[in-house]
């Protein structure tokens, strides 16, 4: 057996170490993928500074695009949409695996399904070690759906399908209907940015995208928004303009959240997907949700459906977005360390990391 | 041309006038109806107490029951399912008229479409005087949609049809699929029991009900309630047990709406109806809403198919609950000045204005 390196992560403030262990080989319902490439998602980076707290030692790292190495006995050897999987291809899959029969994944929420497993948030045991992104390979579960990526796209657009695309995929679901919709976008992190290409491409009528970070706005315009306003901290100073049937938070801002609310039309919704860290309440005035039929749906993760979505749409419009431009700085595994510092201090939309 | 009686009510604090006008007559595409039964809903105590203000001279009452006297020239001459419509029937109609070909109408909404008029809720004019429920007559304005009520069910029961049990079938229109549910119902007014009894209907596996009233308690037991529980207004000493996968506010108290976010299980909804009149603000943690996939969702009145859900309802179980017991007391319309100290004083969920 061969070896393979891995990047361990103790704790925040503590440098990760890089690893070498017996490469992995794929048991009963198992697929062994080669890493080809990882983009350094915003929860990673919260996990980094001691903002989430995992298990560990834990090998982070969740956006992953791979190359099928091995499949095991006892795998279906096809992906979601029923193509027969081989060895040599470019697959990605679903950041988790649970049980697909499971009354949750029956109502359509297997990331939230008994027995759930997370790549890139798991505890390394003795038995267990290649399930994340800054390693060399990633042993996919049984019950880990996988994708072929379509033919063309590239490696840094591939990885980030896993999860920015694929929850973005989800909140459009949750939002309905979107052609023809007046849309808001709050938050224009890699989710915000997916999300005004998306509903572009899903044929709204109207997309406005907000941030407080003012280098971001102009990014979000070459992803289908068709303007970009600059918020203030301080909501009272925002005057976007308008009226919304749909708005998407991936701020996880209270008082993105907040006005989002009060710009919605009569029977408007409300899509939050931020929200994935401690922040105050977001405090809200139940008679208008009530006068005015709004919604408000919350969303983590995203179900098999989304997923084979978002594979989808990255096929059809890979280039017909700049997606090239998310990527900010790219590094080797070995200089993941430095990979983190630069995403830290600069803020790209992604940082990657790439494999010999 | 005979003459009718109306009640006026000026502003809250003033003694409602009793008046006599000329009897109206249905003109293109009007129907004449003469009320039967009016039940005093919250809202009329709301105006009637100040609460809320409307434009006055005004005439309360929009829960009303009647029979057609006049079918005016150009209205179609059937009700909402179809029926033909005849002088001498007994009908309930829609509070409100607006456009049923506008947007919002065509989106479900047809209570907040243009040229909207609501019924016990409109200023008294030289033109209109009969647009309440206490009134001997009503006139019902093209685009108002009306239904028979089914044979067999009392005026008493078929006066709250169009309000409050509409709105409930709305609830339960948002809350999706009820069958096997575990649901949760916080404020046990009309709204509440009706609720109770509709979601029993709709095959609930679970249905608890809540309230800071220890009378209302029990009265929701004879409504499909499997367990009642008294509430504290200090939400935090409150221990209801379980999880819901449905939570129905009929309370519009913020420590409810909030301890209702609390108790739902992952994927699960909340549907907020009571929150019509200023409270603080419900203050939420949207890391919750987000990670465990809750949805929320205001409804303000009801529309066509709500209205023709409750109809059927009715017919199908108005003698299945105990909704005799909802009218605490009658009064006839020269003494409806009594009635509303009455339902101030004593709360019982409807008092009555029976009619000659």
């Amino acid at each position: 057996m061969s070896a393979a390196n891995l990047l361990v992560f103790n704790r925040a403030g503590e440098h990760m170490q890089l690893l070498e262990k017996e490469r992995p080989s794929a048991q009963f319902g198992q697929v062994l993928v080669k890493n080809l490439y990882t983009t350094i998602c915003g929860s990673d980076l919260h996990t980094y500074c001691g903002l989430r707290h995992e298990k560990t030692p834990t090998i982070l790292g969740h956006e992953i695009v791979g190359e099928i190495i091995e499949i095991g006995i006892g795998h279906s050897g096809k992906d979601f949409a029923g193509s027969v999987l081989a060895v040599g291809d470019i697959v990605t899959w679903s950041i988790f695996s649970s049980d697909p029969l499971s009354a949750e994944a029956l109502n359509g929420m297997p990331q939230k399904g008994p027995g759930l497993f997370k790549y890139g948030h798991a505890q390394i045991t003795d038995e267990e070690s290649f399930h994340g992104g800054l390693a060399q390979y990633c042993l996919l579960r049984k019950n880990t759906v996988l994708m072929k990526v379509p033919a063309g796209v590239p490696n840094q657009v591939a990885a980030t399908i896993n999860c920015a695309v694929a929850t973005v995929a989800g909140a459009l679901r949750l939002a309905g209907e979107i052609s023809g919709k007046r849309v808001l976008i709050t938050g224009l992190g890699l989710l915000g940015v997916v999300c005004a290409a998306m509903c572009k491409d899903a044929g709204a009528a109207e997309i406005i995208t907000a941030d407080i970070n003012p280098d971001r706005l102009s990014q979000s315009l070459q992803f289908g928004a068709d303007q970009s306003y600059l918020l203030s901290g301080d909501a009272g100073e925002n005057h976007l303009p308008g009226k919304f049937d749909l708005v998407f938070d991936m701020s996880g801002a209270a008082e993105a959240m907040e006005q989002g609310l009060e710009k919605l039309d009569i029977g408007g919704t409300s899509v939050w997907i931020g929200a994935v860290f401690k922040t105050r309440k977001v405090c809200i005035d139940a008679e208008q949700i009530v006068r005015r039929l709004i919604t408000v749906k919350g969303l983590h993760n995203y179900n098999y459906q989304d997923f084979a979505y978002a594979v989808d749409f990255i096929g059809r419009c890979h280039k017909k977005f700049p997606f090239s431009t998310v990527i900010g700085a790219e590094f080797e595994l070995k200089q993941a360390q430095a990979a983190f510092e630069y995403a830290i201090k600069y803020k790209p939309l992604r940082v990657g990391i790439f494999f010999d």
